[in-house]
């Protein structure tokens, strides 16, 4: 089954547009969890658990596991293969923002679903097609592309105008042409720029788009919703880390947020 | 003592430009070294012991070890660690192309600097100041920061034109904004396009650039030369690693190499 068929067979049965970020930060890890073993992993686990039957994926930032080294590497391989074995209908995202020259694009590509076993990955477009040719050509699985992110600075290029158009814009044209080909596109578009996102849903009415920026980055939940949505009422992966995983209660605010998600759907 | 600092001395010492590239592949390394424990770190500790008068840095590329898996990171690991302790005159430029929101952007600092302990990184521009900022306040750092890459592809979206400049230009004269701040930029720029390069240099006329593109990808050495060297005839990290690290006598291919490069300084 490829990502997309993955995807859209949880999101009926889950009934859910909600992605959960596992982004641990041991500075944020409660203590008794921290004691363990493999408290990363430990951690994540509680928070799978909780809430398998409230998401449409889950997302794992390469980062926040990386910057743990060898541990780090390892909770994450382990976190991915618990959530494959224990919830085998969830696909796993992998933000890691790849982006390089074709040949090392390749190994890229390996890493992120051989090493990994990843089922979506997240790409930088700075490069261009060919840098992105090794993980198109993987056609199961889901090629997420950068096209305005949501942090205070995307607009220092995103938005650069050429030709009328920003530079968001052209990344979104060219990527609904490597759609047609490789139908396993998605975008990145920050839920902090409702009026971005607006426009490239009109370039491409029906792609699903990866939205981070709900919550501790300010995005603003009703207008994403109001102006992202497919017709179908569909087609948003809306991504919250900080305030779900660290809560007191991660399901109840997992709960929330999916409520006030289909509120309009 | 900075990153900069470093290389000004390294290649007064070996009076070499020349970075050679460790990025092992298991389908060309000697079978004989196939066999060992460890064959990434054995191989490049090998290139390592041949080349450490030759050389103003190593650059190693992620990719090639992250797609290895644990093993492959632990042999990165090991293998910039040999190098801080055999040679500590020589920098070690990790090839990340790391590039996240401000908040992921510290955690990757932390992986590349604290784990691995690079002394330089390659960054992305393409999501703005603030997922830099992390990397530009690691002010012993070297932060390498892509404007024109060496890729087929790399015109896709660099070489778009605002307001009369192409995108890398516009990157570039923010890279020399920033680097009046923070005083430890880099750029990369590709051999395979030396009229760009030429532009870059323009605009940066005493900041070093990082030059990958020579050999397997084409790139012409002679223009290089002649359109990217400072004043000074320095200014240029001349990255190779196939064309080295892969033949019969990687020390005979790179004195070749720095002849040809040391004809034009």
């Amino acid at each position: 089954m490829t990502f997309k068929q993955k995807l859209a067979n949880i999101i009926r049965k889950n009934n859910s547009l909600l992605c959960i970020g596992l982004d641990p930060d041991l500075d944020k890890i409660p203590k008794h969890i921290l004691k363990k073993k493999n408290p990363i992993f430990e951690f994540n686990k509680k928070i799978i658990d909780e809430t398998s039957d409230l998401v449409c994926c889950y997302k794992t930032q390469f980062a926040f596991y990386a910057s743990h080294g060898i541990p780090g590497i390892k909770a994450l391989i382990r976190t991915i293969k618990y959530i494959h074995l224990k919830h085998p209908s969830i696909p796993v995202i992998l933000d890691a923002k790849r982006g390089d020259i074709g040949s090392t694009a390749t190994q890229y590509a390996k890493e992120v679903f051989d090493v990994y076993l990843a089922d979506a990955v997240t790409v930088n477009p700075f490069l261009g097609f060919d840098s992105l040719k090794p993980f198109l050509e993987r056609k199961d699985k889901g090629i997420i592309i950068l096209a305005r992110t949501s942090n205070p600075g995307a607009g220092d290029f995103q938005d650069l105008i050429i030709n009328k158009k920003p530079l968001y814009i052209k990344v979104a044209e060219k990527v609904t042409v490597w759609n047609e080909i490789y139908k396993n596109c998605l975008m990145v578009v920050g839920a902090t720029w409702p009026e971005q996102l607006r426009k490239v849903r009109k370039i491409a009415p029906e792609m699903f788009f990866l939205i981070p920026g709900i919550g501790a980055q300010g995005g603003d939940l009703e207008k994403t919703l109001q102006v992202g949505l497919t017709k179908n009422k569909s087609g948003l992966i809306i991504s919250s880390s900080r305030e779900i995983i660290f809560s007191a209660n991660p399901r109840l605010e997992a709960l929330k947020l999916i409520e006030e998600i289909n509120k309009y759907r």
